[in-house]
């Protein structure tokens, strides 16, 4: 039986756009939400896109009501070269491409620009929002508050956030470098995979609930927690969740949505998103900086790989040749998942596009 | 016999700027390095202050020309909120407290100001220069490119920065939130003392010269590196690593001073630094942002403990809390410590101070 289908990405995104206005976004709005889902698909990005869960609890919220589909995005507070925007508990996207439009604009003016978020929800990968200001010749920062699985070092239990973070900077001839990491060891995902297959996690991943090591996947579920980056104390755990509190304070507090432990993670419309630019001419020559990123990548791929290793990856590398793979040959879907968009389908009677391959 | 001598911090303070002005800094550079230097002695930062050979570094710069006692850090691009800044070879401090204040007054207008820096020279702790934004109800931020002894994930040898990163927020009644982190998983500090003391490392700090894991402290002068911040590829080494870049990119490349690779770490006037400001005034309530910080903290520290744990700490309260006690009760050098600067104040003329305390 074959368990992936390939559909062409500008179907999937198409029909992703019309389930959208299907459930009452505007047309905006809905490109913008299957932009964020089908950047992560394209990357390889599995967790964010419609390849998990992500797709169906937009669909969800806006069916229920829970996320507002009519949702217009408002300006709370702004200056040459910041801005609050509150969501209005719309799409996550939605405010985010907003936000980050706007920080893009202000850079192009000022050489920075800030944007701090609220009122929002689920906005996918950090990497969309980061790389929206590559075509500027921008550096492009974002962050996003979510994900209460994580222990402060020193405690016990789901203090603090998962809290990803991207910066992505443009080069020349290489790649970019596009960094994309939760400030926890692992995400939650690759737990669920250690407990459906039954195998250990490596020591370092997880504590369980007296805040004890464990290597049983299990015991996040019994009021056990990741751990912060860097792990326990003796290797720089702290620094993990140094980093974790920071995008905190600049997402959730900054912008007057409240901290992790009073937005109540996940509820509608209170999630938090940190975002910004800097434009790389008002630091001088665009083409200076390209041309010591394409050394910069150079230097680093021609690091002596270590023993067994296949060599040295740059930031971005393999999720940017992923794109282009897939731009071309179509995004696989696992068979499950296609059944859960095939369900949505029906559903909403927007009927899924035909796989271009199956294999 | 006694190990330690108390000195106050004021008469310490008056002797370190003493000192460099003997070595032909001006008073006002003088006093931003005895500043930067002695703000790390009296947050406990032992390895960036007159507890280790900085002090001894920079004067010998100083001395022998390598750095430019003369030095006028010059802006050499400039917009509304961005600037990049020549230090010319001077004294650390001296272009790293220029380009904050710069930092400082741009976010004052337009809510950002973000400045790299090249020709450079070491700067002490990063925190330094992210705390002085606090009493100007600023976020501050400052990273600076450094120490090239990290393995690139998946590679072999010295190839990235320990790149240290600093970010503080003010609080309210609390106690700001003060981060600063190397993005290693030690600093080079750590391995030295046990090599001395012959103990072996914790597995995840340290790989040898294949790139291989060990434990033995020794590998690292043998051709090894330490760890990126997470370590290993399965505990995610690879964020530490890239957030390592990152500081690389923002500092390094964005200044116009190229990458560690080029730069030839620890070349005089050839470090890199990048440091910022955002002014809550421009995101909203300065008074809310304090509050809602405060409830952040005490969140933070209501975190039940780990068996076995004191508690859960917020990043900074350890240094403030000993920045209060020393202030009062004067900084403690170890007797070679003491040794040292007793023979530097006898080297340039200038006598050290009675301490206030021997113990």
């Amino acid at each position: 039986m074959a368990d992936y289908s390939r559909f062409d990405a500008t179907e999937i995104k198409q029909w992703t756009s019309a389930v959208f206005e299907k459930l009452g976004a505007p047309a905006d709005d809905a490109n913008m939400t299957t932009n964020a889902l089908i950047h992560a698909d394209l990357m390889g990005i599995d967790s964010h896109g419609l390849n998990r869960v992500t797709v169906a609890s937009y669909a969800g919220g806006l069916k229920s009501g829970a996320i507002n589909a009519k949702a217009v995005p408002e300006i709370v507070h702004e200056a040459g070269s910041t801005a609050v925007i509150d969501g209005q508990n719309g799409l996550g996207p939605v405010a985010s491409t907003v936000a980050m439009d706007l920080a893009i604009a202000k850079a192009k003016e000022t050489g920075a620009g800030f944007v701090s978020i609220r009122g929002s929800n689920h906005y996918g990968a950090s990497s969309h929002y980061s790389t929206m200001a590559l075509p500027h010749n921008m550096i492009g920062f974002s962050m996003t508050v979510g994900g209460l699985g994580v222990v402060a070092t020193g405690g016990r239990g789901r203090r603090i956030g998962i809290n990803p973070m991207s910066v992505a900077a443009p080069a020349g001839d290489a790649m970019p470098f596009i960094l994309d990491i939760a400030t926890s060891v692992v995400a939650a995902g690759k737990l669920e995979l250690a407990r459906m297959k039954e195998q250990p996690v490596p020591t370092g991943w997880i504590v369980d609930s007296k805040g004890a090591d464990t290597n049983d996947p299990n015991e996040f579920w019994k009021g056990g927690a990741i751990l912060p980056l860097g792990g326990g104390p003796s290797t720089g755990g702290y620094k993990g969740y140094g980093l974790s509190v920071m995008i905190d304070i600049l997402a959730g507090v900054l912008s007057g949505g409240g901290h992790i432990g009073e937005s109540r993670d996940g509820r509608s419309g209170a999630t938090c998103h940190f975002q910004g630019a800097l434009a790389l001419e008002h630091f001088g020559s665009v083409e200076n900086f390209k041309a010591t990123m394409d050394r910069l990548v150079a230097y680093l791929k021609a690091t002596e790989p270590a023993e067994g290793s296949l060599g040295v990856l740059v930031h971005g590398e393999r999720e940017v040749s992923i794109e282009q793979q897939r731009l071309k040959d179509g995004i696989p879907y696992h068979r499950e998942v296609v059944g859960r968009l095939t369900e949505l389908a029906s559903d909403v009677g927007v009927p899924l596009p035909t796989p271009v391959a199956v294999e």
